[in-house]
């Protein structure tokens, strides 16, 4: 029995505008997911079947301070996007463009799980033959010991429900291998987790990996902060980008170049196609009562539609519930829960 | 007029063993590099022609806390080699292997510039079409941001000196590129080095980038805490052998991209080399009044060689009186300078 999901949808952060969202949210729809899609009406158009537009022509996206966007600004477009989770209308909700706007809307209106001291970004990056989930990736630029901590364990779900991982291997990144290396935080953390690791069985604990291992394969989740993993996911985005286009340049440099590269021309679009960001659909915030994903606000269509299907994935095999339960089950989850999302704030 | 330039080469931490470090050693001496060599004379065997060796058989380079033991072993021979630099019997030293065991080394010999917080280990990565500059990339796990501003200038020198880009274009690495983003101590960082940029000529301060930046050639020069550099240099590296990996699997999954393979492997085997850390020998340990060079401890003989010419060209080009003077130029030498090393534990 196939169920509907429904997936609310911020089309007020792309850099291509609302009507690129609306083409996106077409596609995902055509897949099966119901959309309901928060923006200008009279810029998105005419919705796609599927779709359903509601009117939100206030975006905040380009506010300088996010937060305070979102708290002075109900009827942004991010915010109604966020409070249709919250009601029930819809069981995930999309928005791209800001990562901070994403952020304090969830915060604000979706609500951090209990006993989940912040939300953090995941995203599994698609490194060919070592397929690799990071986080934070940017939610919290400054985090604490504890905080790394319950990471490894949305981690650890995430692994296991979205790619079926049994048992996710978790590491943390540091500047050496060894238990001792690291910025104070790292080591503190580095010594929670392991003994939070011994003797539950929702991951294996590998330790530190460096930059290195993150990207060949050491782990399948690796725990860091929300500067750190930014600054490590962009440098891999980076990277291919140089070096892809390195390789297209010598295939092209030269007649003998050419033919090469013509010949190689459809193995190399399939490590192209495996890199990009777009085939991905980006990140998950996790740590919320309900699921949110943060896509690129450069996303083009297929990028839109990948966001909307992995939010639709991550409702459907429950996600949330199962972090969750895997926090509760280690004891991870913090003594006096506050529901007081005013009290964070995101960075 | 070519003056004759001796370098001191610990050949104690190598993981290949001594002998490798001295075939590099008799390759930078055909080069017309002067040579002393400090390891295991009996495992080093008949020295190459231009090569001195020091009978030093104490290695601490797998010693757990390295400063100790540079301290405790004035005869290990990364100590002898920054010695010999220290009591001007060679222009520079190079030593691989433990970061922590060359720091310590220079540190008590060598000592600190005078009116330098730390030192910091600079590398320029040779990214296609976009060479930079990044550091620290492992000196120093924690930092202040005034020792982000001396790294600034000593980024700056180098870049200078050895690049011979004469305004080089300085930015700090963040996790975005508002001058309000990242952590407390980069916004702090981002403010103070705004202030010393006004009015010199030594750099252009260009702000932050992001890890995409960091290698899309934003920067000649990128400064961040020790940290963070070592996680953003090994991603760098680790993305590159991954990538350059696919490619060849590519190149060889199907006869057609065999085919395609062949053509193309001299112009990716120039990607391949461009992108290889022997190539560029390691990274320069800057702020001691005479010269380091830290390669990776994994080198082959070419590496070795490498870094010796590295050490070789950074002396004959004044780097160190260059760096100096571009700080002090723009008065950010600290008011009191210190002499003792020994208040400075590296990290």
């Amino acid at each position: 029995v196939s169920v509907t999901v429904t997936v609310a949808v911020d089309a007020g952060g792309a850099d291509l505008g609302p009507a690129e969202v609306a083409a996106g949210a077409g596609m995902a729809a055509a897949a099966g997911v119901r959309v309901l899609l928060f923006g200008d009406a009279a810029r998105i158009g005419e919705p796609p079947p599927g779709v359903e537009v509601i009117h939100a022509p206030l975006s905040i996206a380009k506010e300088a301070d996010p937060a305070r966007a979102a708290r002075a600004h109900r009827e942004a477009s991010v915010v109604r996007a966020a409070r249709a989770v919250a009601e029930g209308e819809a069981a995930a909700f999309v928005s791209g463009g800001s990562t901070g706007a994403a952020l304090a809307a969830g915060l604000f209106e979706v609500k951090r799980l209990p006993g989940v001291h912040r939300p953090a970004l995941a995203i599994t990056v698609p490194v060919p033959g070592n397929p690799v989930t990071m986080l934070d990736v940017g939610a919290n630029t400054e985090v604490r010991p504890a905080h790394l901590v319950q990471f490894a364990f949305l981690g650890a779900g995430l692994a296991r429900t979205v790619m079926g991982i049994a048992r996710p291997r978790v590491a943390l990144l540091s500047n050496g291998e060894e238990p001792e290396r690291g910025t104070p935080l790292v080591q503190a953390a580095h010594a929670e987790i392991a003994e939070r690791a011994a003797g539950q069985d929702a991951f294996e604990w590998v330790g530190n990996v460096e930059g290195t291992g993150l990207v060949a394969g050491a782990a399948d989740v690796v725990v860091t902060d929300g500067f750190t993993g930014n600054v490590a996911l962009k440098v891999m985005e980076g990277v291919s980008q140089v070096l892809l286009g390195a390789v297209r340049e010598a295939a092209t440099s030269s007649a003998r170049g050419k033919a090469g590269g013509l010949l190689l021309r459809p193995a190399l679009r399939g490590v192209r196609d495996e890199l990009d960001p777009e085939a991905y659909g980006g990140a998950y915030l996790l740590g919320l009562r309900r699921l949110g994903v943060v896509p690129h606000g450069r996303f083009g269509r297929e990028g839109w539609a990948q966001a909307i299907l992995l939010a639709a994935r991550g409702a459907t095999g429950d996600l949330v519930g199962r972090t969750h339960a895997a926090l509760e089950a280690a004891g991870a989850l913090r003594s006096a829960p506050s529901g007081e999302a005013s009290s964070v704030s995101p960075s």
